[in-house]
């Protein structure tokens, strides 16, 4: 985001050299809100700027910088100046920010940082994309148990400025195997020479670097916590997820299983839709348009079988595609409401007899309405119109309306169920693609279709 | 979520009515953890349960358990206790719960609480459903700007029981109007003798009672804030939304957004998909799918219209249902696309000229792929058999093919322009739902079809 609301005066600042206008500006609002006004500069300008306040604000406001602006302004700093700033940032945003730098250039970065600070960032790359470690931060307060409430208290205050969150503090033994917890309120509303041992919560709510991230954020949202600590397979303590992480991976999520489901492929970590070439975006989409068009062949192949039919009665052609449209429209609502209560576990695998149970009554009365509208539509449209064969509209129309209701019918309870087969396979039910879900219903309505023709018509 | 792990136990407990042990078990977890255990039980054995520890832990175990859970536990109170259990419920889940209770039984309940808690009952409900004041809560911590650091932390530690969170703190004048706002890391980090004006920040970050939740929710999340003041017309401070609550409003907008797009209406904030009767699922699909049908009555006049074409040249039959797809679901992949990137504000109404330049990009690759593609389609499913009117093979798939090129162009821009549209004309983009897309991409795409067909095999 850009706020371009300050650029004239605070190229003004920079012209005239007026570092006191700029430190205050730096110092006037919340660093996400100073970083909106800089990314409407250019990047040396918003460097300059930066320049003119601390480093630990500087980087505090960097950090709150979209992520192509971030990159556009490394990539002006001389190496000793991005080593100091990446110093400063927190530790889970400076191993984001170099991971989009490119590798030669973060190599010589890596070199020109303090040792500690180069294997901080060296481990927490090294957790795999999209799991609790690689969205943690290192910057997590601990507590030992023999302290008391006085001197937690003070501990915390002490590294406040260095610490992601003061307010959630972990309890860890000599090995750092996390043993408990004391959120800043329980300590503050104990005795001042209570033993934190005894204040602490024992059941921690925690979970280990390799389980995913969205799991994660749904453990921060099921209990309203603060931060959640992460473990490593040994139960020590290696880092914390916090609450803004969490609603952010809980966006990012959502996104993603919107995009699973209407069948687009790629991850939009880094990147813009604008920013985007338009190749990655063509490349993200062909193979799936590509594959549901091959799918296409099998119900190309089922209307050859049946071209006899179609030349005999051309006026079924005709409502072809009212069938194929209310079979689609009714299959990806039942998917989609399954796919909802699925991921807000209303229901699990195992409730599939009650959920196709309820969703077949849902579908009897949706095939009854919209049963009728289709006849509504048919003495509407091929009223006046002759039809060969010796058949009447009431024959032909009847057939296509039966063909429809079993179409409703099956398409709501293969929309239901796909979800849900993939849920008890331990699949993501948001992999069953809304188009792919077409493509199984317009195969499955075609054939519903002439076979009804051919039983009550006879062709 | 119910969890029947310790249900036996927990019978075996009420059984030998073993106090010590039911009071045990109410304070060995999170109150989350304990409302999971709890709901596996029938209400009364819950509500026996609860019975056996302090009151206020009680409504905070009740307050985590599901809404129906709650509504069926309320039920089986008598009115004094369930007036006590509100009373000791914090402001903004009490104020749900009585919204789920039948209007003359929470009438009689009202009449049962104290006036202060009627009070801010009738205010917190007062507020439009969707709006920050209505999932705001009034249990906040405040500050007088005159209070010493030392004074203002004493002050929030003898609160702390009572109050949603002691983490952030709003300093208000006399008429509460809110001037400033003061974290418990600035306070215990400033000289304990400083004022709370001079620690305090004053650039408070805030929203107005009348603002949509959802907005609230994005302000929490883009400034990474544990709670966010609200402020009614005379900017004095009413209320406040807390960290958990965002995630909550967040993850219910995004599936509000996604029926939305496929075109569900009715909010399912009450109630789970297997409370629902199968006649309000009915009642909230119902609408869509039979406006869609209707609309279908365009794309079936059109057929009606080029019907002498069809039963000229039979062969455009067969592939009218695969230029209807690869549309469709090229559409639906550009519309998801964009209205992702509006929703995460990478683009906004403005940009339409590039989105529409970028889509024409990506469309034109596509219509490459997607063409060849369909010219084997052609040949391998109609090279064998002959055909009429004296055309040829490739003359026939040729119009085929130009036809689904141009296809897939006009449906990847409709796709794009619609969201666009919608929020320039400052509607939500997800209202463009995906079955509403399908039936306008059908209605060009026949168009397009026959028109080929006409202009290139002049029939």
């Amino acid at each position: 985001m850009k706020n371009p609301l300050l650029v004239p005066e605070l190229r003004d600042y920079l012209e005239s050299d007026n570092h006191e206008a700029l430190g205050l500006f730096l110092d006037s609002g919340h660093p996400r809100v100073i970083a909106e006004f800089l990314s409407a500069l250019t990047p040396t300008e918003a460097w300059q700027v930066l320049g003119t306040g601390p480093l630990s604000l500087a980087a505090e406001i960097f950090s709150e910088m979209d992520e192509w602006f971030q990159a556009d302004v490394a990539e002006i700093l001389s190496r000793r100046e991005l080593a100091q700033l990446v110093t400063e940032m927190s530790p889970d945003d400076r191993v984001d920010l170099l991971a989009r730098i490119p590798e030669n250039r973060r190599l010589r970065i890596l070199s020109a940082l303090a040792v500690a600070e180069r294997e901080d960032i060296r481990k927490l790359s090294s957790y795999h994309e999209g799991s609790a470690g690689s969205v943690m931060t290192s910057d997590y307060a601990t507590l030992s148990p023999d302290l008391t409430a006085a001197d937690a208290i003070d501990k915390l205050r002490r590294e406040a400025p260095d610490k992601e969150t003061i307010y959630y503090a972990y309890v860890v033994d000599e090995g750092r195997r996390l043993i408990g917890f004391a959120s800043l309120k329980d300590l503050i509303l104990a005795p001042a020479h209570e033993l934190v041992e005894e204040i602490m919560n024992e059941g921690v709510i925690s979970v280990r670097v390799t389980d995913d991230q969205e799991f994660a954020a749904r453990q921060i949202q099921k209990y309203g916590l603060i931060a959640l600590p992460v473990i490593n397979g040994g139960d020590a303590l290696v880092g914390i997820i916090t609450h803004d992480d969490a609603i952010d991976i809980i966006t990012r999520e959502h996104t993603e299983d919107l995009e699973k489901f209407m069948a687009i492929q790629g991850s939009h970590d880094a990147a813009s839709y604008l920013r985007t070439p338009a190749l990655t975006h063509f490349k993200n989409r062909v193979l799936w348009v590509v594959g549901l068009a091959a799918a296409g062949l099998v119900s190309g192949g089922i209307l050859h079988h049946f071209e006899a039919t179609l030349s005999h009665l051309l006026i079924l052609a005709l409502y072809m595609p009212m069938l194929a449209d209310t079979g689609g429209n009714t299959g990806s609502q039942s998917a989609t409401v399954v796919i909802r209560a699925l991921a807000l576990n209303e229901i699990s695998a195992k409730d599939m007899l009650q959920v196709l149970g309820k969703e077949l009554k849902i579908a009897l009365m949706l095939a009854a309405v919209l049963a009728c509208v289709a006849w509504i539509k048919v003495q509407l449209l091929s009223g006046g119109s002759p039809i060969p064969g010796g058949f009447t509209l009431p024959q032909v129309g009847g057939a296509i309306v039966l063909a429809l209701a079993i179409q409703v019918i099956t398409s709501t309870l293969v929309g239901a169920l796909l979800p849900m087969g993939a849920a008890r396979l331990r699949l993501d039910p948001a992999v069953v693609a809304s188009p792919a879900l077409t493509t199984v219903v317009d195969i499955t309505g075609l054939f519903i279709y002439f076979t009804c023709a051919r039983l009550i018509l006879g062709v």
